[in-house]
């Protein structure tokens, strides 16, 4: 543990107001810590930024009424970008992280990404420009990826999709091509991110099971994502959940990717050629999401032996679901990302059932399983808002400002 | 995040000391992030308590020599106690949490806590007599168990080892027996603590896993304890592995301790009746760990049917370390806990190879798989330490001292 910087503490308030939207300068030091000296200095050197502004006051309470604060919603804006090998989305929000549009965008599929960032970057041009935001208004990108990751580096550390992305220099080539700051995050914890704050969730802690083309996880805990070592995180598409399990190509055997993936499905749908023939399946490497959801279409409209194939994914899931929670304590696991547009309240049905039948945490209170309130862009919303929240998001700040006692409350 | 309280920020400053042995104020500084003047007066008033005090200069650097500071390792002692249903311990600890005496105790088998908590209790009162330690020197007792927990209430949530177990006032009825304040901690995070401070790890983020009669986790994210939602984290023990397997009492089926733990071993020799007799295996459910021993003995002396069962269960258990390093995110797991007092070695050897061919980890850095330092007793060694790093470990600071507003350095 360290003590907060003085950044920090103006962070820290800054969040503080964008989650709970309008608040009070006491409201603000109880929540925070922070003395109401300190409080009122932040919140005075942010409306001196144009960042938060006086929004009104509350009466009728005992005493004077208290002044309530919000952020300045149209002060900056801030792009977030998930990429997927078969579906990646853009987004804009504003300075509240607010989406305020979005666009599906094609999945980089085998594209090198020196031929597929300058594309993405005309798609993240068109989309602003269709806003009418002034581009000198905009904070920065958060671009959302698979791991592993080295998020200062900016690069990817695997050759996925294709061998060209190992270690490519991602976000400096697109920041050169928007002519903005980017930021790299991992696309099932930016889907946590971003469901911490479009979920409405009543807990401070809990677990993200992401699936697009493959199945990664993220967790929130006490408020905090959970980063660990190298912020490659809570990697759930590969524990190994069956040794009779097929070989993965991460080195293990039967992990949940490889038997419960959209990919799985796929392959399992086009050994049945009667099936595959039914559902129109594409069979390419490219076409698997969407091949996935073909099959989960049929599932979910009654078809016998896609919703076996499903089902048995969702089951596996729901193992998955069991694994998150017995190892990071959790009670609630939400479901997010593309994988889960079609078969999500299927996925969520047969994790429910797993959890309760085998999470810990059940014997102590409720476990609950559920859907992203927006599964198809949660991660690139995440990925805005960890534009905002970082040192991006504050933009008039001095970042070398002088060195200024910050007073903290007694607790 | 919160701002820390003044009480926080003297915690953290005596865990600096604690875990550096001696430092200089410039150190202590630049270690914490708090100004020198909140070093100044967090260093006077721990001088002023008798828990610090001034050991010497560090002279030959430019400017005047600087004053060295540790802790007083005699001011005050904690007790750790590790209760397992086969093999429980006690240890004392002076002030800088080092091992000064400590006992084997008999298992709680299948004693009623209101049975076992006495005779525990006069165990402690014999090693703190042996000591010769002042009673009113001795800051408390931290008691390591099974989890799940309330920590808070100091209860065991589930009727394991026997059904009298679940909710009973543990806490509370030991302190009531040794007139001594008293913590619960679950004891695969106290092995975790107790690694962190014995185990010289050159890492601030590990995992441990636990092996006593059952089998545990623990995780250390950036010198913290990862909590999660209910201080119930991490129980590799009870992760589906094989939808093969047997059901586990938790609910799930084929979970890591159903098929990898002491029982599952000893089971599986015990269906070898030329094996049980050659061991002179006991059988009895009070037995198991001593039985675990028995074959873990034989297959590291050359026994190869003892070997065969040993190495599946090293095998799996090196699974389950990949399981850790992919969902936190970690580069060493640690091995600890009684059950890795014999066969230690091998559990390593499997382990490494397992987590060089499956952890994610292994693709940006070197893994490593350690052995504890002391497999036996470090769970009850971090018992003690959740004590002197509890508001118990500094008896003289006023717990209502009025509000003093804590220096912060800019960063």
């Amino acid at each position: 543990m360290r003590a907060p910087s003085r950044a920090a503490t103006g962070a820290l308030v800054l969040d503080l107001i964008r989650t709970h939207g309008t608040v009070s300068r006491v409201e603000l030091a109880d929540r925070s810590g922070l003395t109401a000296a300190t409080i009122t200095h932040v919140v005075r050197d942010l409306i001196g930024e144009g960042l938060v502004h006086e929004v009104g006051r509350l009466t009728g309470g005992v005493g004077s009424p208290r002044r309530l604060i919000g952020l300045d919603a149209t002060a900056w804006y801030a792009v977030g970008v998930q990429l997927d090998r078969c579906a990646s989305s853009v987004v804009v929000t504003d300075f509240a992280g607010r989406r305020i549009a979005s666009a599906g965008v094609r999945g980089v599929g085998r594209g090198a990404p020196a031929d597929t960032l300058p594309e993405l970057a005309r798609h993240i041009d068109l989309l602003l420009a269709g806003t009418g935001i002034a581009r000198e208004r905009v904070l920065g990108v958060g671009l959302v990826t698979h791991g592993p990751q080295d998020r200062e580096a900016g690069m990817v550390l695997t050759g996925q999709p294709t061998p060209e992305w190992r270690e490519f220099p991602l976000t400096a080539t697109l920041s050169a091509l928007l002519d903005l700051p980017v930021l790299l995050e991992n696309d099932a914890t930016a889907a946590a991110v971003g469901e911490q704050w479009v979920g409405a969730l009543d807990v401070d802690t809990f677990g993200v099971l992401y699936m697009a083309t493959g199945i990664g996880g993220g967790v929130i805990a006490e408020s905090e994502v959970y980063r660990g070592r190298t912020a490659n995180p809570v990697e759930i598409g590969h524990v190994p959940v069956d040794p009779a399990g097929p070989a993965c190509a991460c080195g293990s055997r039967g992990c949940v990717e490889v038997l419960a993936g959209p990919g799985a499905v796929v392959h399992r749908a086009l050994d049945d050629p009667a099936l595959a023939a039914r559902l129109g399946l594409d069979g390419g490497l490219d076409a698997q999401l969407a091949d996935f959801q073909r099959v989960a279409r049929a599932a979910v409209t009654g078809d016998r032996a896609a919703l076996a194939l499903v089902d048995d994914s969702a089951r596996r899931l729901g193992t998955a679901a069991v694994t998150l929670m017995n190892l990071f304590d959790l009670d609630t696991v939400v479901l997010a990302g593309p994988g889960f547009g079609v078969a999500g309240p299927l996925y969520v049905e047969r994790a429910q059932e797993a959890v309760e039948a085998g999470a810990l945490a059940r014997l102590l209170r409720p476990v609950h399983v559920r859907l992203s309130r927006d599964v198809r862009v949660s991660a690139a919303v995440g990925g805005a808002l960890v534009v905002l929240r970082s040192p991006l998001g504050r933009p008039a700040a001095a970042p070398a400002a002088p060195a200024a006692p910050v007073a903290l409350s007694s607790a």
